[in-house]
């Protein structure tokens, strides 16, 4: 599980929420991966798939029989299926997630006796430092939400009391850019274009 | 679903189980897909999540909402939790599967109130021709591994009955592949490694 605290360090580090995951075979780490949906730009992008995309590619096969996935979040729906359809043994998790846990929180996909597979799942294993790197990004990214919306009503309020000034001003300084955004949006006619390129 | 049929038969063509599916966004297809599990030896390559990796990459989003995915058979739980992760708001499903089955069979996945997505789901568009295709597929899947076994039987009958001059046959066609295969399996003593390099 530090092996996966580490994975979710590295999600961190670029702004992702941070949960991490890794998979073992035979007592070693075979597969490692983190949240990078944002990044990415897809679903597909979460600790877990990246890991058995990871852990299919160096044995050669679908089935992953004889693994072990550590994640330091319980699995979402897609995740926690995919485990099931991957054949995964073991499932270790460290700390409960209360918006799509499907390890038994919101719907238990990964023991669920219709299915022609099931993982033993084993829970709260670093529950404490998997807990307390997610609490410190969401933290932090409230703090920095706040900060954000406090320059932005400072600024609306310096333009509502200023607003000549202040367009002059920004005119002044980037006089390009500013016209040239200017143009692509109040898209003037010909001869206004013109004067502008004098 | 004439588009995922179509998907569908390319799996036929290459030995796969007969599953397509198609993305559609604003009245276009924006992605297709079709399960190629054991060639690509990878659990996520069912048609489902193949389609959705395209259509995140194509709109540049991991959401996808606004999009509907046509699916000849109903989703297992991997592409189920997929499907909601990625918010498509609207499934149309061919047949239903009583093996994995989690829009509704054995689970459903696509429509929990628990989860903070549900999509609209619509059942049975070319039922007939999407069950037809898997009956297709496993029927002749069944009398391919009925031919083999007959056929294995009867090599087995052939070298119970003549095993010295099959096995003499068999080192006059392949002499070096059947000698290294008896060393590996046998492992002989030293001295008769020596004889057999001789």
């Amino acid at each position: 599980m530090k092996a996966a605290l580490k994975q979710a360090e590295k999600a961190i580090a670029i702004g992702e929420v941070p949960i991490g995951a890794v998979i073992v075979y035979e007592g070693k780490i075979i597969a490692r991966g983190y949240n990078r949906r944002n990044t990415d730009k897809t679903t597909l992008a979460h600790a877990e798939i990246a890991c058995i995309r990871k852990a299919c590619k160096k044995i050669g096969d679908w089935r992953l029989e004889g693994c072990t996935l550590y994640c330091t979040l319980e699995p979402c729906q897609m995740c926690a299926g995919a485990i099931i359809q991957s054949r995964i043994d073991r499932v270790v998790i460290g700390t409960t997630s209360p918006k799509s846990g499907c390890g038994g929180t919101l719907l238990n996909i990964l023991q669920n006796p219709d299915f022609n597979h099931q993982a033993d799942v084993l829970y709260g294993v670093l529950r404490e430092e998997c807990t307390e790197i997610l609490q410190r990004f969401f933290k932090d990214l409230r703090r920095r939400n706040k900060e954000r919306k406090k320059m932005l009503r400072l600024q609306q309020a310096q333009i509502s009391e200023h607003p000549v000034q202040i367009q002059q001003a920004q005119i002044s300084e980037h006089p390009v850019q500013i016209q040239q955004a200017q143009l692509s949006s109040q898209q003037p006619a010909p001869h206004e274009q013109e004067v502008i390129r004098q």
